[in-house]
């Protein structure tokens, strides 16, 4: 507690932010404090900004500015190739890959019995809806690589599979850069189950 | 880069606060992204708060909302006993310990040859200005325990010394809760130079 009300409000309201506990909250609010009054409030602003104007696409339910948003709109994006990713984290980490050409359908979470989030809590219906056209081909099960991640996909999958197009899933397998000796069992399965030819 | 500008921006602030990197950045907009309208405005409106009403004090130089600040102004502590400190930080850490009762001054800063800091950058002529009528009986030096700080603490009893007033400085010694093993020699040995009788 710091004596004045208006420091202590704002180190709650840091501390409220994922990840951000007392001590940081406290470091973030003396570092905002010192700043010059022009550069702290921009972040004041930036905050303001896109709650004003970003929202939800239309089509994919990612972030957008524009409805729909820009990779629902890009007429070079390929229509055809679907992939389901849970948030709209997951499509900025896929989009700064920057080779897949396909397009995105965002989940806004995943399968949890024990968060309490059911089927009809998330993005499914309106991904049914997207591919009762008939115009996509593939779509690619982008859920995280963990239980609610492969729930999801299981459940998806399933769903999808009387459209009779193909569904793939992300590959399992060894992280490019890591040690052999330190995959864990189920990782190190997946690779040798997932293994390919070479061609020297 | 995310394709949004508005979100870019701020992940961009986000990013310029200490401690905060990219990924974290991403994540508390993202966080923020998701959070109802009028919780997400909170934050803004609290980073505004602070900057428009949030000054330094024109006697102890602490942050505060009215001048003089509350401990300047509370008549019930000792104002004979100065705790001179390093940042506004550290009189919030003193006060949550909620046992001192003298006043405090705030130095804004150590002095610091490598970062460019002289000692007429931070607030030693008002310290001096403070002590020159003659009601403060002790000053307590309670600068950071490193070289910066201890360099502050030396310049700053120099020029105390011919006020003829008692100038302590805070004890060196073992973290209470602490392991004598994870102790590093050099507190071990001002622990030892320290130490207290026991009076069983």
């Amino acid at each position: 507690m710091y004596s004045v009300n208006s420091v202590n409000r704002l180190i709650g309201e840091f501390n409220k932010l994922p990840g951000i506990g007392e001590k940081t909250a406290q470091r973030l609010s003396f570092f905002i404090l010192k700043q010059p009054k022009e550069i702290a409030l921009r972040l004041a602003e930036s905050i303001k900004e896109v709650k004003e104007k970003v929202r939800y696409c239309s089509i994919c339910a990612n972030f957008t500015e524009e409805d729909p948003c820009r990779i629902c709109q890009d007429k070079r994006r390929d229509r055809a190739t679907l992939c389901v990713v849970e948030g709209p984290e997951d499509v900025s980490l896929l989009e700064r890959m920057g080779k897949f050409k396909g397009v995105y359908h965002v989940l806004g979470g995943a399968i949890s019995p024990l968060k309490g989030v059911r089927p009809e809590d998330i993005n499914i219906k309106s991904l049914l809806k997207r591919i009762e056209p008939g115009e996509i081909r593939e779509v690619i099960l982008a859920t995280d690589p963990n239980v609610e991640g492969e729930t999801t996909a299981i459940y998806v999958s399933k769903l999808l599979f009387p459209f009779k197009i193909k569904i793939t899933r992300l590959a399992y397998g060894l992280p490019a850069g890591g040690d052999l000796e330190f995959a864990d069992e189920v990782t190190l399965w997946e690779s040798l189950q997932g293994r390919r030819e070479v061609h020297p």
